[in-house]
């Protein structure tokens, strides 16, 4: 039957400590992308995954596969999807990178259907339509809602940096919004890596929570700004990283290449967190 | 193979003088409120839906399934959608309310699927992640963006009516905005039914935009305002019911009740045609 468990931010810290890394792989799988040896296997969406999995849960504390790339297949892709989360190892933290949110009735089925018919940790939500749209998935009291705040795209600025008439961006007031409909426990926050300085803000403004970040490449600079800006004393960051590492090679070797990467990152990881933090 | 092809404005406008109505209907088909004695069939979804279809496509111009009511099943619940839309007839416009929206490479992948690996004339789409979250979804030419301006939920006011320091709602931000991404040959709005105020406000600022109006039940009152407040030359609604129509019983006569319902609905809305533009 359905549990309902997922993990919690202690645990996850215990994660983030055991591995050195708080690196999330992004499970962003393109048919036109793989290695072309995998199409001729059955699910070749799952084999490439199961591979990548295997190659990189030594190296990171959570994957985060996008709905749009399974949904984009169908039927098919949704199956390869509820596989895909059924193989990753119980002690990774799972994201169904979905960006969800409608009103409360259809939000309460689509934490359904990530929640139990998949067993996701957590889900990405998108605030447009308010509280009313974000409370059914906070109903499922053991899972995660990572809300998007500031994103990494250039559109992020067309809305999420109006300023309202108190002088605060749109971005800000859903940070305070969200900040009364649940804590630290069950609420992470959507946040790019494409500006240090808005990390800085965002975690003053949420000190406990832990970011989901987005945009970050295998190689350092940005990873290093981002740490320094984010990183708060339970780490409080997941970075992702999704092409650099699951097509670091095209060929036969992608799960090597892939275990290389994640491993380069986890290492860079685990000195920026002796550095910002004692462990 | 695939083909991109959607109904224009101008056909939809022709269906709507035919069949003197602008009503949508609203598949959000769901296992615990569907007639029992179709869970003993092989695809209780579809069977279900193919039967409210058959019952009420004399009176609706459209079709709307909530994608969360099919995703709440898995694998299964979208094929069920697949052959749900495969079998709404080709002169009824087709609505995947999936409210979604991500960075760029991702939208394109969302609108792959329900454009390409699905056939859906348009997408209910979120805006928080600005222009470059919408802009994939449009680069399907004869296929119809719907961008969600102002929900019907109570949370809607949250963040849709902040005022800027323009003194503006955020919602207004949304429309200036999306106007300069695509005309209304391409793009309509989610405009809620709560309240007649807004929508005449938001029709002074789109003129020529279909708006699609969720929240109006069967009963009369709530219809005509809407209609009184939003209808321009060319019709410019769909008017969306859901529950109303397709639970409007649940045994086995489940179909007929909602021909009748349905039937109900096109008739006011065939006087307020009348009324409002002469046809």
């Amino acid at each position: 039957m359905f549990y309902f468990y997922a993990m919690n931010r202690t645990q996850l810290f215990e994660q983030i400590k055991k591995k050195n890394s708080y690196l999330c792989v992004g499970l962003d799988t393109d048919l036109e992308k793989i290695p072309k040896h995998l199409l001729k296997t059955d699910d070749p969406v799952f084999e490439f995954n199961k591979q990548i999995i295997d190659a990189t849960k030594e190296f990171c504390v959570a994957y985060k596969p996008n709905t749009a790339f399974y949904e984009a297949l169908g039927a098919k892709g949704w199956e390869s999807l509820k596989k895909t989360l059924d193989y990753i190892p119980k002690e990774c933290f799972t994201i169904a990178d979905a960006k969800r949110g409608d009103i409360g009735n259809t939000s309460s089925l689509y934490a359904r259907a990530f929640f139990q018919q998949m067993n996701f940790d957590s889900i990405t939500v998108a605030p447009y339509m308010g509280e009313d749209s974000v409370k059914p998935f906070l109903e499922f009291k053991d899972k995660w809602v990572i809300l998007l705040i500031h994103t990494s795209n250039k559109g992020a600025d067309d809305f999420q940096l109006l300023e309202t008439r108190e002088g605060k961006f749109l971005f800000e007031e859903v940070i305070f919004a969200s900040q009364r409909w649940a804590t630290a426990d069950q609420m992470m926050y959507v946040v790019g890596a494409t500006q240090a300085g808005k990390i800085e803000e965002i975690r003053r403004l949420a000190p406990d929570h832990f970011f989901l970040v987005p945009g970050v490449g295998a190689q350092g600079g940005d990873l290093e700004a981002v740490s320094k800006a984010g990183m708060n004393e339970q780490c409080g960051l997941l970075v992702n990283s999704s092409r650099a590492i699951i097509y670091a090679s095209a060929k036969e070797d992608f799960a090597e290449a892939a275990s290389r990467e994640a491993k380069a990152v986890q290492q860079q990881m685990g000195s920026l967190l002796q550095k910002h933090i004692s462990l």
